[in-house]
């Protein structure tokens, strides 16, 4: 049994070179073979032009979701550290699978976009993580970042590429996914054990403010994640400012709520760790339609009520009740606030503000804003 | 009284949902109407290349500000935790009143510059708060931070576009400003238990520790703060070099002074976590002038002493005898390098350095350069 | 013997003050000097291109390195303070002396890729740190700070201008040269005391956590570091691309084989911490030559497995044979990675992988793509 991580890791990483070798390429290996008429801005300028966005969103990944989990004091290493080995794994499999279902099985040429893909499906497996955490062994966890990352990308394709529905901000593909996947293996793994006790599960004074580290890094930057796919620099923007409203508006919310459940008034840790943020998650699939700052405020707000709402209440009934041990509460920071958000998006159609989102925009966009468009042949 | 801090915040995000509603607008609404010619460079694509910037004073507001006052054992989660909240509600109430003051009541156009200067007026209000920290409620907080910001965007008006001083990295405008508030309100709130006893008032190892966090980042990213605002990318270039050369000196001078006043030589933590940072506040007005690499390390250098013999000879007799206690020292960290940021730009002007800022390059200035210039009409 | 170290601060500081009023002048300086014809793209516009990559590299400089040698119980302090002063001095005097190397002599123009310079040269005396810390005085890291970087810059003179070798991340000129710089100095300072004992060399459960800001900071920002001074936008394309890759694989087997050697499978922390990053390390010197994702993954997976066993029998035999105390253990993450780095290139030559490297591009580089080429005298 000892040999079973460390057979496993190696076993995979050799299955992930030998793969990578057959597979992938260089962008600029395309470009010599469709060579670019515009000489000026190439797909690898293009590319890096994404580069700060990659950035935010891989510290998001790593610190962020990492440190926001240390809050437990008897699993800070298990988080941060499981943390980058399951990320470390995910990316790679995360671009391998996601290559493939996108581009039928031929060569997949990797830029910067498809590494912010590769955050992004790996952020499924990390939102689950939190569901599981303490409850699961390193080895276990391999295995469930490769099935998760592969069921989610078939679930993206199908999402995205055969019903066409907009989720820029992937509230639904990622958030409510993550959370729902992590929620079901935690009630398969569910021991009576876990309803009374939980010694391991409280905080102390250092393991909180560790956790408001990725918190904060988290938040601040949230509007990248929300917009860096966005396909022209117009609904970046507006992805972005959006993002920023519903979250400001969701922390005045979160606060508002966990002082009146709280014990006389006082404010709950885990509330402004993790409410503050649904606000992201919860504009996230119309995050590039015109709902105006006042829209993303109000998605924040209710987003910030529900998920403190969440935790006083729905947390503890899952555990008693349907037998599921939420270790993280990500059902009140990724699977109700990605219910808002499809809902919140259903909503925004129907009141015509999806006019900024692809479709409606696609017949005046100017080619040289987007960041993926196909070349114009002159 | 339980129900007094919840009520208020939802009120005010209430009143902040409708102030949106009627007077906030997407820049791009604005593009709709005063269509430009050049299409190649749009107004949102100048927006967002100011986004790393952005994202660059985000993490100092929230990561740096917020981790900075960590220090004091006690009040880690107040420090971090109340930072976000009256962030939240500063860069709303921040937006809304900037853009009224500038727009003289008419309908507010949201872009990333004007997100930058939300962030700058909320650091006003956060600096302010290292002064009161322990001795004032959440419920005080939001009060003062709605009259604090309101008073900041009148003053910053009446010095930039009255009088049109020269202000670019906001030595006076934010960090003296927000220093004098801070100790006002700290003087008011005085109470003679504050001058023994002072328990919750030490640090940890840990506490110091996090405190560096934030130490660090607004070190790191002190050239941003400094340039975000500039007009051309020569002056943005120019107050990054200033910023960064004086921080360098700035760190020399605060450990060999830390050290010469410490009992054997020891360094003092709290000069370190502070007193570093100096050389930031005090390059803030004249860093888009031309006062060369050298006269930026001088007035950095200065600052460092000024800061670290602040800390330990000023703050003592401010308690004793004038009755304010700075919790966090602010004084020495905003206070007294804002007024040396304040001499040096009129010593520099006097020399001939001003010739780089604004008033003096506009004639020679290519529109190109410009992030938020007028548009030429053709 | 209390004033040592504060006069030694406030004369290096002045000394600096001196010879940067004498030589360093704006980047702008000497447009004005040299004008370009090609007004769209000024020398300033390309320069603020890369300010994205240098603020990654100080990311790294600061919160990377000094957070990263935290994990000794009691030399937090120590590693994040005094990282902070070695590297502001050793800003300064890398920029004068490496600006004088390659001038020979003449005024320096600072631009952006001078600081990211600097950076790298004062990255060579943090790493050496490492190997001392605990051992030498503030004041003795002053000295060694100024040695070291002389010959540093001297030695990447003579490897990247009279050799013309390729070592874009530097894997040999910075991270194999500050290891072996700091482990004679190690040697020089070796006490029988350091054998046994070492109370203050544990960790303990929070420092561990501190720690891992340091390396995930690093681990984030690891492919601007490599990539940051490649002279056209492809070379920074597959650099990005290729330390991504390696370092994720690094991980995979950094993790595996700490299982492998540790007792009943535990993971070691001091592994995670450091072996992860080791394949960012052993890929900078091939970094932007075409040796294809797995090329570069599998550098990073041999980098991982040397790294941790490492760690596990060479640090113990260092200390007990060649009386070499190596406190951080910089030997097995710069160090050996740096040789593995250094071996890699060559069979990456061998194998024809260098046609993407300056050389082999040269001829077919577009002058648009270029950051700092000279300019074209239309």
């Amino acid at each position: 049994m000892k040999l079973l991580f460390p057979l496993m890791a190696i076993v995979l990483e050799a299955s992930m070179i030998i793969l990578f070798g057959f597979f992938v390429k260089y962008e600029t290996e395309q470009n010599a073979i469709q060579p670019l008429n515009n000489t000026n801005t190439t797909k690898v300028d293009r590319s890096l032009e994404l580069h700060p966005l990659f950035q935010d969103v891989h510290v998001m990944i790593f610190v962020g979701i990492g440190f926001l989990m240390t809050f437990l004091k008897k699993y800070g290493f298990s988080s941060v550290g499981i943390n980058l080995l399951i990320a470390a794994l995910g990316l790679q499999w995360g671009t391998f699978i996601q290559g493939i279902v996108h581009h039928h099985g031929q060569t997949i040429y990797i830029g910067i976009k498809n590494m912010i893909n590769a955050d992004f499906s790996t952020a499924t497996v990390l939102i689950s993580f939190g569901a599981v955490l303490g409850k699961i062994s390193p080895a276990q966890m391999l295995i469930m970042t490769i099935i998760e990352i592969t069921v989610f990308a078939g679930n993206e394709y199908v999402v995205g590429e055969i019903f066409k529905a907009s989720d820029i901000g992937a509230s639904m593909t990622i958030h409510a996914f993550g959370a729902y996947f992590g929620l079901a293996v935690a009630g398969v793994l569910y021991r009576p054990g876990l309803r009374w006790g939980h010694e391991k599960e409280e905080s102390v004074y250092h393991s909180d403010l560790f956790a408001m580290i990725g918190t904060l890094f988290l938040w601040i930057f949230w509007p990248s994640f929300n917009s860096a796919i966005a396909e022209t620099t117009e609904q970046q923007y507006t992805a972005i400012v959006n993002t920023y409203f519903s979250l400001v508006a969701c922390v005045l919310t979160a606060y508002a709520f966990s002082s009146f459940v709280g014990k006389r008034g006082k404010l709950d840790m885990v509330h402004i760790q993790n409410a503050t943020l649904a606000g992201g998650v919860a504009v996230g699939t119309c995050a590039d339609m015109e709902i105006h700052p006042y829209g993303a405020m109000i998605i924040g707000g209710i987003a910030g009520i529900v998920s403190v709402l969440g935790f006083k209440f729905l947390t503890p009934c899952l555990t008693e009740k349907l037998r599921i041990h939420d270790t993280c509460g990500v059902h009140n920071l990724h699977g109700l606030p990605g219910v808002i958000g499809g809902l919140a998006s259903i909503v925004a159609i129907v009141l015509g503000a999806s006019k900024g989102s692809p479709r409606g925009k696609k017949l005046t966009m100017n080619e040289d804003d987007g960041h993926n468009q196909p070349e114009p042949k002159d």
